[in-house]
């Protein structure tokens, strides 16, 4: 177990200084700020003094980490975060991190001097390996790092309802549009039960990948495009998103194809948009209000040493609108 | 001026508590911290160990009030505020007002706890006093209060040419819905210049004000059904948010109203939905990046006591989609 007089001695400076960033007290560079933390970090040193006092020295910030909080499903996941912290005494510091793993490092460093009181983080970023050696309070959505407490909702049963929903209504040949599948998320649940699904009922199928950070428009839209060029025969699109089922729509409706008369179209997280589209959008409702109560409470209970569950998967619900009829 | 005595001996603690209190350090119990947060309120210190040193003690927090994140307006505006904060070595506390006065105020409190640098004020709250007496940095957006520099968009040319382009389409009986006029918005300007366009061109016009706390989507459904029942003439409609507009056109389709050929519909903000409403939505641009951006150079300002406008006006855009053709 390193001491403070390892960090110092790694990092060249004396442990007077390396009391004074833990405790955020007196005049600090940048520099050394920097060099302790790196020390810090590479030893893997937790600061037995601030864990015991962790109580009295609560910030009663935390660090909400989402991709981007101006996609629709995370401004509400943001929003239900802020409502409920705020309730437990908390405040939210928002980092977007557009898959940078930089910027989210910044904000674990926070943690570690001890500025933020625990990190939610629902980010797609490849590397996790930062978040593994933090002993401090997190809770991801949609990710199992190590055993970090985790909340999901049943991607499985999600990806299930959804593709056999179009299968009763008759498609025959479907698309599935889905993130990333290297990225070890939860969501990727979603694309097994599909593939599980069709081959049951033996239904012609494509799975289309999309590109980690395409939260870009133009993007969807040439995608999307090809999709129905290539296929002209395609039946039923199960959408890992809201968001790219609206596109579906919007393109076939361009190119003269009747939705839900040709294609039937599917979407996923039931976020504010998905009534407002024409035909309203059928969908798979991720219970996003319980999902924000619930990371609060997980981390509230890691800061007050208090006994949390690692694994928790909320329920899914499946809501049937005019995309799917 | 009062000084740090008059603060300990209003709230009945000591110059040495007043201090701590001032400077975060040691155990500060709730109860006193409050105390001493509401004499120094109530007495308006501004306390001059902080002032002078502002620069060390940064916390390079900021505090940023919406009305709620999860709008796709302010989700916009968030990311934005958060782009440009972290360029600028800033984080960004998120608070979602829900017009709640109270929660306002405590991130004013935090400010002069020193615990956030500054704040950038987003909110339609009606209780704009609390943020006179605070001679600490703080941008409003679309809220003109006293001396605090503040950023709008050209909300009198946006609702120019929202109005004007609904009667060059031949528009002859046009509904305008607009929030609240009681608050003293500079979003307002954009109901003037309607009255003002519609009066010039002696066209019949219809003026709804929403509620204040209207993004309830039931509430807006409702609404909207009744001005169609109501005026069943009514060929065009100038909604102040692209979300609005969304609801027009969705109760018009529902009630075999046909958009743009019988009611033409304008929305404001070009959020991102606007493009996947069908019909795609006609809409006044406002410019979120330069708004957000814009935002942060102030608030900089102001911290590194540098000159800076008070009055900051932006451009806006219309932007010709099908709900008007």
């Amino acid at each position: 177990m390193p001491t403070i007089h390892d960090v110092a001695k790694h990092a060249g400076v004396t442990p007077t200084t390396v009391s004074r960033v833990l405790n955020n007290r007196g005049y600090i560079s940048d520099k050394t700020r920097k060099k302790v933390y790196s020390s810090m970090e590479h030893l893997n040193y937790q600061p037995n003094e601030i864990a015991r006092s962790l109580k009295n020295k609560q910030s009663n910030i935390i660090g909400l980490i989402v991709p981007d909080v101006s996609h629709p499903f995370f401004a509400a996941f943001a929003s239900q975060i802020e409502y409920y912290a705020y309730e437990n005494g908390m405040k939210v510091l928002l980092c977007n991190s557009h898959l940078d793993p930089v910027k989210e490092k910044e904000y674990i460093d926070m943690m570690r001097g001890n500025r933020v009181d625990g990190i939610i983080m629902s980010s797609h970023t490849l590397e996790t390996e930062q978040y593994q050696n933090v002993q401090s309070p997190i809770v991801t959505f949609d990710r199992q790092i190590g055993d970090i407490p985790y909340i999901s909702s049943d991607n499985y049963m999600g990806g299930k309802l959804a593709t056999e929903l179009l299968i009763k209504q008759g498609c025959r040949k479907i698309a599935h549009i889905c993130g990333n599948l290297q990225l070890n998320l939860l969501a990727n649940e979603r694309s097994k039960a599909f593939l599980d699904v069709v081959n049951v009922h033996n239904v012609e199928h494509i799975v289309i990948e999309t590109d980690t950070n395409v939260f870009h428009n133009q993007e969807y839209q040439k995608m999307i495009r090809q999709l129905l060029a290539d296929h002209p025969d395609l039946d039923g699109v199960f959408a890992t998103s809201d968001i790219i089922a609206a596109y579906v729509i919007k393109e076939c409706i361009e190119l003269g194809i009747k939705v839900p008369e040709q294609i039937k179209v599917i979407g996923y997280d039931d976020v504010s948009i998905a009534p407002w589209i024409t035909p309203s959008l059928t969908t798979i409702r991720q219970p996003i209000e319980d999902i924000g109560k619930l990371a609060i409470k997980l981390l509230s209970q890691q800061i007050n040493k208090e006994e949390y569950v690692i694994k928790n998967q909320l329920d899914v619900e499946l809501i049937e609108r005019a995309s799917t009829l």
